[in-house]
């Protein structure tokens, strides 16, 4: 008889899949929707023959029929080629996406846009983020939303949305909202977008309880000590600034270099004794190792797209919580021998804000 | 005796330096200077150590005062080390940019703000890019300039340029400008801001006689075929943008893939044989190796960030014009053996093409 498999033998940490925290949000999504008068129309636009793609791309539309979502789906480019007889190497990667986005930022009929990506690669991509409507974009990649998530400025009036011009500041109300320990948008004022996937992290953060419900709104990840392993805009450092604008201590880690994101002023610092925090993180390189980062983290998120990539499981905290965002497993096959909870994906979270996002979008367009 | 140096035995292509083409500009930007009612004010921001970027905030100074410019250096971050006595370790790279370009975008005294890249690296620094406003952006690195240039939209109204949600198209007055070989901006409008780096690659290249004078305008690289080595978005893709949309066949190179710019049809398609031509580039992927492209291209731009890396002489095609953008050498030693002509720099030029847009921007500002 072997005791391997008991729980008393081998007291490992929780395995959590995505699904089980998705499903608040399909329900949430699907009590909404039946409120609204018509359905939202969200339009995927697949322009390349990459399989990861054209599987989400598919998950993306089992899940809006099931929900009663409109989904249509724009085939460009190389996401073409199988469908076009012979001719399909006329069909390139990328071509017509950016055309296909303008598009559909111009039908009315159309309340939010998601591109596939990655595309043409990483410089190019963010320009092509830029080309999707604020108004339209469901992912949260926007340069309005960024700017909004860096500046901690949670509230926004929809008007704002489309003036590049002048940046938003935080508004008197919006740090009272923040201060009462609500989450409610002062009069006149909506909800900024957040992208998907650093909003999904939060959510399954909440859910775990690395957020304390006890401490008000806008600093509920207070004394929490978080090690984010990526730096590019679209997961990485939206992902440390909203951590840290929550009140986490965040550790930023990327190839060449480890840097400290806080709210929280620095304890040599004589100048600032007088303030609580700062309204929003600040941002200083670390001296720390990762060895070091990962010894003090009770949370650790990894999201490197690289399959030989991993975190040693011996670095890490006893208890800690683990979450690997990456399609790769950026964690170790023994990493329930040390982390207290371990999410190995959160795609399944990632699209419920994704169709979160649409709902409200599909609100802010009809504010006058 | 030696024959070496006679220009007979030796027939070497023209040496081109910046300087001489960046002195017409020079006159032209003090005329204009002249007639101002006020001199514009230029904020640069310095946040870096790097010594380039400190080497070239001392150049754009003295040719301020040189000219009459009003320039003020704001440095922050690890700009300020060596400046603070004991504390320096305290200024970090990069620290207090954001912050610097948000108090210069809502001075009204300021009519244009430069920042010295690179900064934090390619993705932050494009997030950067777009907090400066594009009303002051004299680098014209903001996503709406860029924007325009990819759609070939020349003209613009200034209002324009605050509104994020409605991307402009090109007008019938727009088109009918170019048709009639001017490049006045219709009533109304005024000239879109192009990117400093490409714009001033194209006034070399205007220089040499690349373009040809008796073509109309918009169509003045017709007939010329170009290769341009990079593709990033600061300057080699707005650079084969630039030159497709002005009728030259342009091909695109970086290290994974070789693409070809034009906005004329393929012969092979059957169903564009009624247009003259697109009224923007379309990019297609190239089956040449670059050895293939070098060989018919009348020019060669290279502007690739790595000393080691050299085009090779023996590829180029005979009396070509050779471009170097890049701080490193890209070209052999004997470039001159087969180039007819060879620009080493562009520096000087870049600069100027800066200075033009702040007086443009200085005027857009006081449109009602």
């Amino acid at each position: 008889m072997s005791f391997e498999s008991t729980p008393e033998s081998s007291p490992k940490g929780l395995l959590l899949k995505a699904d089980q925290i998705a499903q608040k949000f399909h329900s949430e999504i699907k009590e909404t929707l039946d409120t609204r008068p018509r359905p939202p129309k969200l339009v995927g636009i697949l322009s390349t023959s990459q399989a990861p793609s054209k599987y989400y791309a598919e998950f993306t539309r089992k899940l809006c029929e099931d929900l009663g979502v409109e989904f249509v789906l724009k085939k460009t480019g190389a996401a073409l080629r199988g469908e076009g007889g012979k001719e399909d190497e006329r069909f390139d990667e990328g071509e017509g996406v950016e055309e296909a986005i303008i598009e559909a930022n111009e039908d009315d009929g159309v309340d939010g846009i998601m591109v596939y990506y990655p595309i043409f690669g990483v410089q190019q991509d963010q320009y092509l983020q830029q080309v999707v409507s604020p108004f339209k974009d469901v992912e949260g990649l926007h340069f309005k939303f960024h700017y909004n998530l860096y500046h901690n400025i949670r509230y926004v009036e929809p008007k704002n949305l489309s003036s590049s011009s002048s940046n938003p500041k935080p508004t008197p109300s919006d740090a009272n909202s923040v201060a009462n320990g609500e989450d409610v948008p002062p009069p006149g004022t909506v909800k900024s977008i957040l992208p998907c996937t650093p909003l999904a992290v939060v959510k399954c953060l909440e859910h775990v309880r690395v957020y304390n419900t006890i401490l008000p709104y806008g600093d509920r990840a207070y004394g929490k000590t978080v090690t984010v392993i990526n730096r590019s805009e679209v997961v990485g450092r939206p992902l440390a600034a909203l951590l840290a604008n929550d009140g986490a201590r965040v550790f930023s880690v990327d190839i060449g270099s480890i840097q400290e994101y806080t709210k929280r002023p620095r304890l040599s610092s004589s100048t600032s004794l007088s303030r609580k925090y700062y309204p929003r993180h600040v941002v200083h390189p670390s001296t720390f190792t990762l060895q070091e980062c990962l010894a003090i983290s009770d949370v650790v998120v990894s999201a490197v797209p690289d399959a030989k990539y991993k975190v040693k499981t011996e670095w890490l905290k006893d208890g800690c919580v683990a979450l690997n965002v990456a399609a790769e497993k950026n964690f170790e096959k023994d990493i329930r021998e040390k982390a207290s909870v371990y999410l190995p994906a959160v795609g399944k979270v990632t699209i419920m804000m994704l169709l979160r996002n649409l709902l409200r979008l599909q609100q802010y367009r009809q504010v006058p």
